[in-house]
């Protein structure tokens, strides 16, 4: 018997499920979507049935346990999901409990962006450290925490909301009710935004500013040095509030990291003493879209230690 | 025999010791001070002879240990003291084993603003929660956190230098590089910096500017608007990123609270859904100076934990 755990992706439209052995290898992965306008019901179905399919081949008696990464706060404890936009379907249920009745195994819920951050503390770019933060470029900014090899959740599991840090608090107004959250000046979504208003045309996405810049276009490199001055910004407080080794960026704005990432770390360094005496890195994570898998499937290993 | 643990709380100029019982009552406190031009072995023998005198009164056979709070930046694993303004005198020197050799018996020891939080969460505010920040308002800012009933240390024992958050990117100049840090927009010291560009005088203190605020004086309060205000993006950028039940003030001037907490909470308010999403709360300290000296005593019982 070969002891492994299932993890499994959630999001709004794409499921995925991954098993894992305890040393971190990936024995198989499996990767199809849900139809949230079929119901509650058939989700949960959906992916009480992939977890099953991967156990079926696997071995009910290695199973070590589920951890499904989800988009949305997570009441950890209560095993429910709450203010998840893309998965409202699925809210004020016990999500954790149905999934476990279906299976007949233990199931651990965890929000998506934590989860990659664990991933990435396990199998990642912070293999070597206890303590990371992991900042998600993409539509917002999400990100996780991971405190001496623990998530860091808050009260109601909504810590590491780092989006939201603000990093210019007179800037671009946000649906959170602020203005200057870092996500308003530094995401993907940012980034075209920042295209519309300087480039002058509609439409244009985060690669398509990227792929600018590499032409030489000044325009998108100045869109890339806003960006970059607003994360590092973000970053400088994080290193000030935490003193921890590593800061992680992820999501779909990466390749354009060396237009973004010289007036990041300027930032960084000018308004971080605690950066500038000691050994703190700020670097690419390594796991893209597998951090959240890796980190799901991770859960049981760690609630077993 | 009844045990107890003694703490030290060591300033600039002034020297004080508790000994305190497990349940947090207060058996005995004596206060001196030292003299730092005397050099490194006189402090020391001083420190030693405060812990020496409570422990010839209360027992050797009682005393759980020493904690010793202390300005500056401490590597917790060796025992030594790093970049101390104010007791530059014992940097690089083994200044735990030092005291233990003097005493015999266990020493801990801890960066002040961090005693001063556990301080808090063991016997004043914080008594009901695992979880809180506290910021420590004075000639600058500084602060501490506690995590699950333990200090957050970081890496270096450098975390939680929650004075130097950037409030304003192109703010105050501060020392540390940075422009609009916190503490240079919300410290006693800020208050009366702007009180010199308002009111038009020197020398005035952040007591004289609570006075003219008191008597009505509209550029006072402009002033303590303006320091609520930047502690409020502060407090927002640490709820979101830790969803922490609550957040403490202690320092100088906290008396003038109703002066400067409706900017606060309006700022936090707007710049945390967090906050307005869940129980949190943002309040006084409440065991003022003697928050370290607690939280000093404690260092040896939680050890033990």
């Amino acid at each position: 018997m070969s002891v492994y755990s299932i993890g499994v992706d959630l999001g709004g439209t794409n499921l995925r499920a991954a098993a894992v052995t305890p040393d971190g290898k990936l024995m198989e992965k499996i990767a199809g979507s849900t139809d949230l306008t079929k119901g509650r019901d058939h989700v949960l179905a959906d992916i009480a049935g992939f977890i099953d399919q991967l156990r079926q081949k696997h071995g009910h008696a290695g199973l070590a346990g589920v951890g499904v990464g989800i988009p949305g706060f997570i009441q950890i404890q209560k095993g429910f999901i709450v203010g998840s936009n893309n998965l409202a379907v699925l809210e004020n249920h016990p999500v954790r409990d149905d999934i476990e009745k279906r299976l007949g195994c233990k199931v651990i819920l965890e929000n998506d962006a934590n989860a990659a951050a664990l991933g990435e503390s396990w199998m990642g770019a912070g293999r070597e450290v206890d303590d990371l933060v992991l900042l998600t470029l993409g539509t917002g900014i999400g990100g996780g925490i991971i405190s001496g090899g623990q998530i860091l959740h808050g009260s109601e599991g909504m810590a590491a909301e780092l989006g939201h840090i603000t990093v210019s608090p007179n800037g671009n107004p946000c649906g959170c009710g602020n203005t200057g959250c870092v996500e308003k000046h530094a995401s993907a979504t940012a980034i075209a935004a920042m295209a519309r208003l300087l480039l002058g045309k509609e439409g244009l996405t985060s690669v398509d500013v990227y792929n600018l810049a590499v032409e030489g276009n000044d325009r998108a490199k100045m869109i890339f040095s806003h960006m970059g001055a607003a994360l590092g910004i973000a970053i400088a407080n994080l290193i000030n509030i935490f003193n921890f080794p590593l800061y992680l960026l992820s999501g779909g704005p990466l390749p354009a990291w060396d237009f973004f990432a010289p007036a990041m770390l300027e930032e960084v360094k000018r308004r971080s003493f605690t950066f500038r005496n000691s050994p703190t890195r700020v670097e690419k994570a390594t796991l893209g879209n597998e951090a959240g898998l890796y980190g799901a499937a991770y859960l049981p290993f760690l609630a077993a230690k």
